[in-house]
């Protein structure tokens, strides 16, 4: 028995990522109705928008479905009382310190995963008793590691000084990938590119097409002094590099930032002045598929690879 | 029957990098008679140097070994012609055009393998009838792709558009890693970091022990505008840091490297002033070990992940 599958009674160790303007109840019930875990991404919604997709979310699948809290954001305690109220299983907490609310979420009969990028955090999230680490790494999407440690080195490393279930991020956009994070040590994957696509994405039809035009190279980690963030690149995205490239003050950056430029770009589909968040591995992403396809072919490939392997 | 044994004649599919200050005939022809492929790193050799190499490791083995030629450093031409008259059947090239050598160095009998970091270097690749593939990610220590693409979303994508033999590096430094890097899609594997730090490497002993000391944190990729390096942090490290934040000329910066850094690191063991290239995997790097056992981990742990995956 798996033992993600068993901590969150789920069927596959497929973890949909909570992403900001992507991840609604449509996508998150979704992945949930297929068999993985479905994430709603409360990082983008006003507190009252949030309830709005917990109560959908719990019309529209029996499986279990969670919230992720990326502690940056604002809102984070008013959530936190309505994922409570609302009688919410599981949460994954991310981009902050695991000690502040994992007790607090805990003795609510909550399931609390952290998301972590080095070993540091790894340790601090033992210590704050969390159920369950995602390690993700450099090539992820949106909010990253300062230390810029890649899937392949950090899950290793991270599996050595954990023994709570262990969820590799960053870089997986196949079954065989899937097998690989498994190979150097992790109980599953969580993927976010991936689902940010698919058709039950919220995101705007013009992000989701851009993901699956962008190639290789077409993504960049930037902004490492505010919080490291991996960004496809675009007009939006030049600007920041001009702005590094001419001594902009911090000040200037932030206010070149605080223009709800993510809303602007993922949902309202603003391809030169949005801020768009994705990760490399939108490089392999070819088509806007439904869920069910991308968890179908998640478990296909994910079984012919171990089949090939067995060859080897 | 696995196609880089094949090609190469070799029993596993793993390839020790060449790499400057560290593979010379000790480690290359070891390697080769523990079954994998040694690459002698030329880039640190005059052509008499690299002359010795090659006839020590003709004495020392009876197995296929091979060349490393970074096309970035001099000596190129006599390089060559060494290799040519002293019947290296073997050329690994990188950090430059495939173009270039690939069909003077195939006229003479050699296979010629080119390292790339991103799609359209692979692509020339195979215009140039290359015989195999090194696709390398963001985390492999020494010089790098200025792209950033990490071996987990390189190895995928490559993999979808050629169809010679793939062998993935960067951050590959166990059994587990080696299995996961064929997951991907690859072929085999390059490994660098974990013979770099090895008994049989000419690496000094104090880059070895600062190697396995290192932490997942400990390497960044820097110098991105001249050649991306990734590099052990130190005081020479601090000081290209430095250069960056008071804005210093391009000229400047090529100054402050120019003084034999990596032999004074590497090879000399000035752990302050010298330049120290490893990747990010050194942290999961733990004792400096025979190329024997290492090899014979590799394996062992590679069957053991092999054996666990048959029960997921």
């Amino acid at each position: 028995m798996n033992r993600l599958n068993e901590l969150f009674k789920i069927k596959y160790p497929i973890i949909q990522g909570g992403m900001i303007w992507c991840s609604g109840w449509q996508l998150a019930s979704t992945v949930s109705n297929c068999g993985g875990l479905g994430l709603l991404g409360s990082g983008s919604m006003y507190p009252d928008v949030l309830r709005h997709h917990i109560k959908k979310c719990k019309q529209s699948t029996n499986n279990p479905f969670g919230v992720n809290i990326p502690l940056l954001y604002p809102n984070i305690e008013e959530h936190i009382n309505i994922i409570i109220e609302e009688k919410v299983k599981i949460v994954f907490t991310s981009a902050g310190n695991p000690k502040k609310y994992t007790q607090f979420l805990k003795s609510n009969g909550i399931t609390v995963v952290h998301v972590i990028a080095n070993q540091k955090f790894a340790l601090k999230c033992i210590d704050s008793g969390v159920d369950a680490i995602v390690a993700e790494g450099f090539e992820a999407g949106g909010h990253n590691g300062i230390d810029e440690i890649t899937t392949m080195c950090l899950i290793p490393q991270i599996k050595s000084i954990i023994d709570v279930p262990l969820i590799a991020a960053g870089g997986i956009g196949s079954g065989g990938a899937m097998l690989a994070a498994m190979c150097l040590g992790a109980d599953g994957v969580q993927i976010g590119s991936l689902f940010a696509a698919s058709k039950e994405s919220s995101a705007h039809e013009n992000f989701k097409r851009k993901i699956i035009e962008s190639k290789l190279g077409d993504t960049q980690l930037t902004l490492k002094e505010l919080t490291p963030v991996r960004l496809l690149k675009n007009e939006f995205y030049e600007k920041i590099q001009n702005a590094y490239n001419s001594n902009y003050s911090k000040e200037e950056l932030i206010n070149l930032l605080s223009k709800g430029r993510s809303k602007k770009g993922m949902f309202e589909g603003d391809m030169k002045n949005g801020e768009l968040e994705i990760g490399q591995i939108s490089a392999s992403i070819k088509n806007i598929e439904s869920v069910e396809n991308i968890m179908s072919n998640l478990i296909n490939e994910f079984n012919l690879t171990k089949q090939e392997l067995l060859d080897l």
